[in-house]
C-alpha cells in the first residue's frame, strides 16, 4: 500500500477525478438529448472513483442526496464531470459532482449542475470501515464541508432515523432565519 | 387524445408503472452486485413512465431528490421497481419508486431501497405545461403526498431560491418538535 | 425456501411478470423502430423471470416457439410486457408474453403481438428437474393451457423427435376438421 | 441499383451471411452462459441482412417461426451463425439461421442449433413488395424449401388466420402417416 | 485437442474469420456514421478469433500497428470484416483484417479500409507460447508476409525496442530507394 | 464563437483532455482483463475530444498509426486516459493518448501504453478545413512534435501514397543511424 493511502488526513485535490465524455446517439432519449439515468450512471462512476481515492478502499453507492437537472444537454455535447469529497464522516463520504457542458464547435463551456452522493468504504467482509478526513482549503471547499452536516442530518430526517429536534445544525437555520 | 389524459385529476394508480429486471453480469460492478448507476437509470425509465402516464405529456428529470441504498443486490437476483406520482405541483410531479429485491431460487422478496424523482411536463417547446391534480387515496399515498410540500422547500432552500425563513411547511417541523 | 415455492401446484397469476420499458434511440434499428432482436431480448428476460417464480428453479431457454410481429413499435413508445406460464410439463413451462405498446401522449394502449417460449428448470448440476402443475383459471388461461399440448407436439414433430402419428392432439385437429 | 439486385431469382448462396462472435462477459446470464435473449438478437441480424442481400430491400421481421437451444454456450467460446434463405413467397422469405459452436482451444466445432426467422421487404412507404425466387440447388436447401411451405400453413394456422382443413400441405402429413 | 491445432504450419485460410454486422443508430457518433472505436472494437474481436483459430490458444491483443478510415460508414450499411494471419512470429501472429462495406438496397460492395494488428499467444500463465507457421499461398498473402517483417521492425523502433541500424529489412527500402 | 477558438496557435495544454474509468465487468474479454476494443473505443473518445477542442470544428478519425499493450487491465482497475495534440498539419492533428493505470486500493498509479490517433477536422458538408498550428512547450511536447513528421511520411508510405525516396524525415533516420 502506498503511503499516501495511510494518511490519516486528505484534501480534496488529493482525490479529484475528471471524466470527459461526448453525448453519442445511445446516451440519448428520443428526444435527442442525454438521458437522465446515463447522466446519473456516468455521477455514480465519478464518485466511485473519487471515494476509492480518498478512502484507498473499496466503497459501495450509499445515498444519492441530491442531483437537478436544469437544462438538457444536447447529442455531440461534451460533458465533463469533477468529482471531489466535501467531506469526511467516520466511514462515509460526502462527495460532490460539478457537470460542466462544452459545445463542440464555440469551446464555450459551462457549469450544468452539481449532484451530491454519499459513498461508504468497507473492509474485505463489506463492513464499513474508517476513512481520513478531509481537510477542506479552498473557500468553495469551506462552504460545502460546512454544510454537509446540515445535508446528513436532512437525510437522516428524511430516512427516519433522526429526529427533527437533534438536528441541531438545522435548527440553527430555521431558527435564526425565524428571528431575523 | 384519449379521454383519460384530459382528466383534470388522476391517482397514483392510473399511472402506476411496474418494471422487472434480472440482474445480468453487464450489470455488475467488480464486487459482483448490482452497479448503482444502473439502478439510478432503471429508476429514472420507471418514473419518466410514470410521470408520462400522469400528465399525457412528454417529461424530462428535473432533480434526484433522495436515493438510499441499504444493501447490495446480488447478481441473478430479480428487481422489481413501482412507480407512482405522489404529489403534482404546476408543471411538475414527485414520483416515488419503491425497489424490491427477490431471490430467484427462494421468492423470498424484500423492499430494497426508494427513490424520490421529480419530473417536469412540457410541450412541443420544451416549456413547463400544467398537468392534473394528484388525489391521495391509500394512507401510505397520503402520507407521502403531505411530506412533498416539505420536501420541495428543501430541495429549493438547497438550490438557493428559497430561503429557510418562508419554508413553512419545514419550519413546522422544527419549531413543533423544539417545544414538545 | 418459501412456503410459496414448495407447492405442488400454482396458478398463473402466482408468477406473472410485468416489464416496462421505454424504446429509446439505443433500441432501434436504422429505420427508427424498435430492433426486433431487442425486442425478442426483453420478452427473454420477463419470460425466465416468470418460469422461475413458478418453479423456484434456475431456468434456461429450451426454444422459441413462436413469436410474430404485426407492426412496428416506434422510438419513445413505451412498451409493456406480461409473462404468464400456460401450462407445465415434467420439468418445462410454456410462457406466453403479451406485449402491450402505448403512445406516451395520447395514451393510447393496444396489444402488439404475443410471443412463445419454452423454459426448462434444472438443478445445481443442470439437470431437468419437476416444476409444480399449472392450474388455469380464466378462459384465455384455459384456452392456452389446452393448445399447449398442440403445439409441444409441433415441436417434436419440427424437431424431428415424434412422428407425425404419434402426435395425436395435432391430428384430431386435421382429421376433425376434414370430416366436417 | 447493381444488376445482382434485379435478378428474378437468386439461390441460397446469393446472399449468405456469415457473423462470427466471441461470448464476452457482457453476453452471459448469471450462469456463466451466452444469454438466450443476446443470441436471439444475433440471430436477428444475421437474418435481416441475409433477406435484404436478397430482396435489395429493407426487410422487417416478421415472426420467428422456431428457435431451438439445446445446450448452453459458453464464455468464451466462438459462435458463427450461418444465415440463408430457404424460400421465397410473394414479399416474405423464411430464412434459416445454423448457429456452430466452436471450443477457442481445442479447435472443435459442432452444430448448436438453428433458427428459422421469417422476414418482409417493403417499399419506401412500409408495403410488402415482390422478392425474388428462391431457387435450391443443394440437397438440404431443397429439403428445406420443400418443409418451409408446411411451416408457413402452421404459422397460419397458429395466428388463426387459416383454417386447418385449407392447410394442403400440413393435412398430407397427418393423413398419410396416418395411413401408413 | 483436435488434430487441426496441432499442426506446426498453417495457412491463412485455416483461420480465417467472417463477421458481418449492420450500422445501427447504437453504434453512431452524433454525425449518424459509424462511430470510429465501435469499429476499433469489432476488428479487435475478428482478428481475436482469427488469432485463436491459428494458435489454438488464448491470445492478446499486442498492438494496432495501423488502421485508416478513409470515407464514413453510414447508419444501416452492411459492414463485413474478414480477418486473416499475415505472418506468424515466435508466439505472436499479424493479423489483417479487410473492412468492406455493402449498401442495403443497391447492394454494391466496395473495400473500406484495412487494419494490422498483432496478437500474442498466451498459456495458462499468460506466458508467450509458440504458434504455428503460417504459409502464404495467394500473391496477396505472399506480398503481406513479406512486408510484415518490415512492420514489426518499424514497430520496434517506434517503441524504443530496436536502433533504426538494425532494421535491415527497412534500411533496404530507404537506401534502395535512394540509389535510384 | 469563442474568442479562444479562433486563435491561429494552440498549446497542447489549451485541448488536453482527462477522461477516468472503472473496468466493470462488462468491459472485460473472458479472463477477467478488459477488452482490448473497449479500450481502443476509450481512446478514440478521448481523442475526438481533444482534436475538436483544438480545432474548434466536427473531426472525423483518419487513422490508429499506433497502440501497444504490454500488460492486462484488471478488472476494477481505475484508467486514466489523457489526451494532447502533439502536431497540427493543414487540417490533420496528431494526437497522443497516455494511458495510466491505478490500483484501487493501493492507489499506485503507473503508465500503461500510449496511443497515436490521427484526426482530420471537417466543415459542413464534411470537406477538411484548416486547424490551428501546436506550439510545443515542455521537452516531451517537443519530441512528440518533431518525430510526428517521420510517422506521417511512413503512414504515407504504408498506405502507399508516398514513395520511399520522398520520405526525407525518415531516410535521415537511417542514413545518419547507417554511417554511424
Amino acid at each position: 500500500m502506498k503511503e499516501n493511502n495511510m494518511k490519516k488526513t486528505k484534501t480534496s485535490s488529493d482525490s479529484k477525478t475528471i471524466m470527459t465524455n461526448i453525448v453519442l446517439p445511445n446516451h440519448t432519449n428520443p428526444h435527442g438529448v442525454l438521458f437522465g439515468g446515463e447522466l446519473l450512471a456516468w455521477i455514480d462512476v465519478a464518485g466511485v472513483v473519487t471515494a476509492q481515492r480518498h478512502s484507498g478502499r473499496i466503497v459501495v453507492t450509499a445515498s444519492v442526496n441530491n442531483v437537478s437537472f436544469d437544462s438538457p444537454i444536447r447529442e455531440s455535447d461534451i460533458v465533463t464531470l469533477e468529482a471531489t469529497v466535501s467531506r469526511a464522516f467516520t466511514s462515509s463520504m460526502e462527495v460532490f459532482v460539478d457537470v460542466y457542458v462544452e459545445n463542440p464547435i464555440s469551446g464555450e463551456r459551462k457549469k450544468h449542475n452539481e449532484a451530491i452522493y454519499t459513498f461508504v468504504a468497507v473492509d474485505q467482509n463489506g463492513k464499513p470501515i474508517d476513512v481520513p478526513e478531509l481537510i477542506p482549503e479552498t473557500e468553495l471547499e469551506k462552504e460545502r464541508y460546512a454544510s454537509a452536516l446540515q445535508r446528513k442530518q436532512l437525510s437522516l430526517i428524511l430516512a427516519g432515523r433522526m429526529k427533527p429536534g437533534e438536528a441541531t445544525e438545522l435548527k440553527k437555520i430555521f431558527l435564526e432565519d425565524n428571528i431575523s
